[in-house]
């Protein structure tokens, strides 16, 4: 099997433009696709041909009129977004043409970038082309560093993982069980559960969507929960957060089940369940680690190609795909780490 | 100057009990002084006169028919509390009699209890005995093992305190300004404020009472909060929250501003701060780190001996005023901390 896709080196670059700030999730309207001339990379910098595009839920994030932890892209630029590309022209020393790389690439066909903009450069892949975009991208590393450096899973404990069928989650699942631990994830219908379970290797999966949450939580595991894992945030951490054992650890890396932070929505006070129950609540974004990114990456790799550690992918054809991405990824119809993948 | 006070031996003894299970914040109707006999000690135990009992705000949750990280105290029995005295009679062997102890001897003119109760046990105070049911028990402990363990304070860091004239939130703007951190205290009315600027040494302390606090907290430290440590919870909480660094750490030691947990009050959503921030959010419970009791309380008392931390006492007169006392700490009327003696 080629772990490489063929592309194409179209003659022009299209991007897609950011052209209105969205409220709440972008949908279509926010953007607009922009053909233009492939640009010119100067001294110190590459051209890239991006050949996936990354649908991330932080995309919302940079998107968005709230302030988040990254300044929001401007109107009428190409959507901030990560990718991962070939080096068709380098102006950088060490970096060859061919290089393929992973960065901040943006949502379009050819990306000019410098090399602050690039998170991973490799000259072959020792795995499928777009797993640098997934369980070897953010999404990987994040559910093991996240694990690792806050969530610290011991033998014989207990996480729950929100959107356990997600990039994220489906990773987070699969290295906790590693570590000794029972592992339940939350999933949005049957199709997911059974993924997390058959696939992912779930001791557990709930469909929440299904179920009064409450009581799925309280009878699948009656002693509480070690580590929550979150990627979602609202009503399924409430619910999550009283069921925590005494010195449980909560990761926060997501919050896709709220709409829009604006106004700020209301919850059940959280402080109370803190302090009696001795918790650690740390939030977490990878942009923060890029120094152990290599070696996460190398750890994961090593971990895909002997078959340790399943992922899949949901891939659509052509930029076209591109503005409605996030819309889709929000709503869950998603299975696997959704990719735009540019032929 | 004597470290001990004169006390008398009575010969009977009095209990307060919790008679009624407070919905909120215990008030002398939920309790009733009794009188009965002096009890004898078992083999394993010893007798304690009671000198000083201890008034906390933690009581409310042992006392309260909200689950709490204790069982609750049952009707009919002793109020649970802290407290310093003396033991007259010992079947330990090796507790002499005349040993100062410090544990959970209840709300008693005189408690029998085994070893377990002990906190701490020496036989000779360095200094006045008072300050080892408060700098030297579990507020001046809680103020260095919280600080220490979950808010890592570093020299040139923002912390704020809340409850900061308290008999923890003292201590810790002390504590944290040894650590070179800049100390800003919140505190109800003036006579706090300025106990907390000329007294504790903060470098700048904040009514709360008086002020609209966003604006107080905004225009006393512009670029946020590197530590919060909170006794309070509540709206103090939430304007906090939305004002820390990134990598900030919380620590949650009380929850004192809210007047009762049933129904689960509610507010502001918090997990998208916790991301976006990076925070790292600790519940504190002073009772999990019994075995490094002895040496934090033996580095505080060499900085009580030499004048580098300073506290405030507020102590009641007689064993009548303890069914009050829980209220008058919750109305925030005490100046120090707040103990009964028992004379």
């Amino acid at each position: 099997m080629a772990l490489t896709p063929e592309f194409s080196l179209p003659s022009d670059n299209r991007r897609v433009l950011l052209v209105e700030r969205p409220h709440a999730v972008p949908e279509p309207r926010h953007f607009r696709i922009e053909r233009g001339a492939v640009p010119q990379p100067a001294e110190g910098q590459v051209l890239v041909r991006n050949i996936y595009l990354s649908v991330d839920p932080a995309q919302r994030g940079w998107a968005g009129d709230v302030s988040n932890y990254s300044a929001p892209v401007p109107l009428g630029t190409t959507m901030r977004a990560l990718a991962l590309g070939q080096v068709v022209e380098s102006r950088i020393e060490d970096v060859a043409c061919g290089t393929y790389v992973y960065g901040w690439l943006g949502w379009q066909d050819f990306a000019v970038v410098s090399k602050e903009a690039l998170l991973t450069v490799f000259a072959t892949p020792t795995v499928p082309l777009s797993a640098y975009a997934g369980p070897l991208g953010i999404n990987g590393i994040t559910a093991e560093l996240a694990l690792s450096l806050h969530a610290r899973p011991k033998k014989g404990e207990t996480i729950l993982v929100s959107a356990a069928a997600g990039a994220v989650g489906s990773i987070v699942g699969q290295l906790a069980r590693r570590s000794g631990c029972r592992t339940i994830g939350l999933a949005g219908g049957p199709d997911k559960v059974e993924r997390c379970m058959d696939h992912y290797g779930f001791d557990t999966a709930i469909d929440y969507k299904a179920t009064d949450l409450a009581s799925a939580i309280e009878s699948t595991a009656p002693d509480g929960f070690d580590i929550y894992f979150d990627n979602v945030g609202g009503g399924t951490l409430d619910r999550a957060l009283r069921h925590m054992r005494i010195g449980g650890r909560i990761v926060q890396c997501g919050t896709v089940s709220i709409q829009s932070w604006s106004p700020i929505p209301t919850g059940p006070r959280v402080e109370r369940e803190i302090l009696t129950r001795r918790l650690c609540w740390n939030g977490f974004i990878v942009f923060d680690y890029e120094p152990l990114f290599a070696d996460t990456i190398a750890g994961l790799a090593k971990l895909i190609r002997s078959g340790e550690l399943l992922y899949d992918e949901d891939i659509d054809d052509g930029i076209e795909a591109a503005p409605n991405a996030l819309a889709e990824l929000y709503a869950g119809r998603n299975q696997g780490k959704k990719l735009i993948f540019l032929n």
